[in-house]
């Protein structure tokens, strides 16, 4: 509390990241589903070659070789992309263009219960007014809970985290055309992790209300680098662009801007390295089963794991992370009973494991 | 106008940066107050070392490498720096950190109502209310003009832009004893070419209330890099944090977090390039009166100029522009006859002057 600070932020309840090793600490850290892959070596001829003198000139406002190459990949045009600071700096955005205030409505953004906890901190942040829609029995989303309401927006994650449980297109389908006059938010941090799910960018061209969001710090290797970006009609992208210059005119800094698009091109490196964390995640989740957990089917770079009856989750988290092993326990009602532990390389979950063993 | 779009973006005016030339467009760029000269040779070292896998993994919340930096250079401690994406990214956060919402409160933000454009931009754009406060003739700060008023904080950059006018410290101190329960915001993007000023973080020890900002893209030559810090009481740096914190946690990415601690620390460097702005803007400033312009003493890397008789403002930036040569216009009735014109290298400034007299 201070008087210097207006009564936002006396109030507020600021998101909470998973904790950082100190520098030099060494540790398995498996908390903040980054990916244990370094970057496309592309990066480095990117860093290699980068003429400073640059630096001098502010960078271009949309970060435009990024949305090219965004683009060429998901099949669309530079109009239809939006790049932020990082896809929590993207998501804010959405928060402030796409959803109406509280003051002015007395609907409300819907949002899972159970899902990436900096949604309902942006929402009290931009005096939006969010409902938490309770997940279905196994942790699943069912879309028919986003139909028929009369709601300001909606927005998901997919796959969801901490569940790492995905929907079809089928389903988003059907939130869509229920919702054809607020704005849907498909964040798929993770999606590229999912196997046989085809992005949700594939149907900007039949929704004008359609928003899809995606992060380089998962299936890029990027999260040191803070580029996201959005996809969407260009009357969304064009909202976006709106709330960017009425708040930071250049978030793309001139060297993550080349940074960007040199791992966004090289395709070869991003699906090996994608797939390689599709099959450890593969043989994490059945070594996680032998020993008597309960698994999602996870389509993420992660598992969400309830422990057997011999060991609680908070004593779970304690235990491993006292032999140097990061994994990442929520205190909170519904969810405290289970772990999330990030897809690492083969020898950090042999590691994992064998420890986990030892505490059983 | 979308109907997906909130009200506020529905009803946004945005801030518009000075025009961009197109990539591979040889102009001489005097119209966004960039340095001329490239970053510290200290930048480039900083990218060729870079470790890659480094990327991977999320960058230090804080920036605290340049928190430390800064520290040093102003005489501070870690916990007296708050680092953003940009000076930007810093004032939006100011903004929403200590100045109160309207519907709290009837008190506004004191601005000079010849400022920088993005302050009213942020009101608007956080609810916060605003008061232009008018400069004084020859486009003066009069401190008492910001003092024995009911307000919920003070904005001022200090140089001001676009004039160019320095206010002393004992104004600023003037300005803080008469308002001790509110935030005084002190932007001192420019302060670095200013003469004999001391920066107004030496009143950090004395003043709880006092925020000075500072940018990486004026005396830094860091204008792609995206960084600027506040400096503030811990007390208000905390308040900021928490603003973050809801918004975006890792402002800063791995790769600008080294540069700028390089950069900021290459004190010779910094000091060196600096004075040679501030003797091409002498030159420049003679050179422009023997014209028959009219100056105002200029502190920062710019000149606020009035055109002589024979010409008039909007007439010059078009012919210059013609000729490859760009200054800042800008359309608003008060500063419509005056041209602001950014400090180059003196190759730059002969060309201008060369390209003036032309026109003459």
């Amino acid at each position: 509390m201070s008087k210097y600070w207006n009564s936002k932020i006396n109030s507020a309840t600021p998101y909470v990241a998973g904790e950082q090793p100190k520098p030099g600490q060494k540790v398995i850290k498996l908390n903040t589903n980054e990916n244990p892959y370094p970057p496309s070596p592309k990066v480095r001829e990117v860093l290699q070659d980068f003429d400073i003198s640059d630096l001098r000139l502010y960078p271009n406002t949309g970060s435009d070789i990024v949305r090219d190459a965004v683009a060429s990949v998901y099949g669309l045009s530079r109009e239809n992309i939006f790049v932020g600071n990082g896809s929590d700096e993207v998501l804010a955005l959405c928060w402030q263009t796409f959803f109406e205030k509280e003051y002015n409505t007395g609907k409300s953004v819907l949002v899972p219960d159970i899902s990436y906890s900096f949604y309902p901190v942006f929402s009290s942040f931009y005096d939006v007014r969010c409902e938490s829609v309770p997940l279905r029995e196994d942790f699943f989303i069912d879309p028919s809970d986003y139909c028929g309401r009369d709601c300001c927006g909606i927005a998901i994650a997919n796959p969801n985290a901490p569940t790492a449980r995905l929907i079809s297109l089928d389903d988003i389908r059907k939130i869509l055309d229920s919702n054809p006059d607020v704005p849907v938010l498909i964040d798929e941090a993770y999606a590229d992790f999912a196997e046989g799910y085809e992005s949700a960018a594939s149907l900007i061209g039949e929704y004008e209300n359609l928003i899809v969001v995606m992060t380089l710090s998962k299936s890029y290797s990027l999260a040191g680098i803070r580029m996201g970006f959005a996809m969407g009609s260009s009357e969304l992208i064009e909202g976006l662009t709106m709330a960017r210059d009425s708040f930071n005119s250049y978030p793309g800094d001139r060297v993550a801007q080349k940074v960007a698009e040199a791992a966004i091109l090289d395709r070869e490196y991003w699906d090996r390295t994608r797939k390689a964390i599709i099959a450890t995640r593969k043989w994490t989740s059945d070594e996680l089963r032998k020993l008597g957990f309960q698994l999602t089917d996870s389509q993420a770079n992660f598992v969400w794991a309830k422990p057997p009856a011999q060991i609680d989750a908070q004593t779970l988290y304690n235990s491993l992370k006292s032999k140097g092993i990061l994994i990442r326990y929520f205190n909170k009602p519904s969810i405290s009973d289970h772990v999330r532990i990030t897809i690492g390389t083969d020898d950090e979950m042999k590691a994992l494991i064998d420890a986990i063993r030892e505490e059983l």
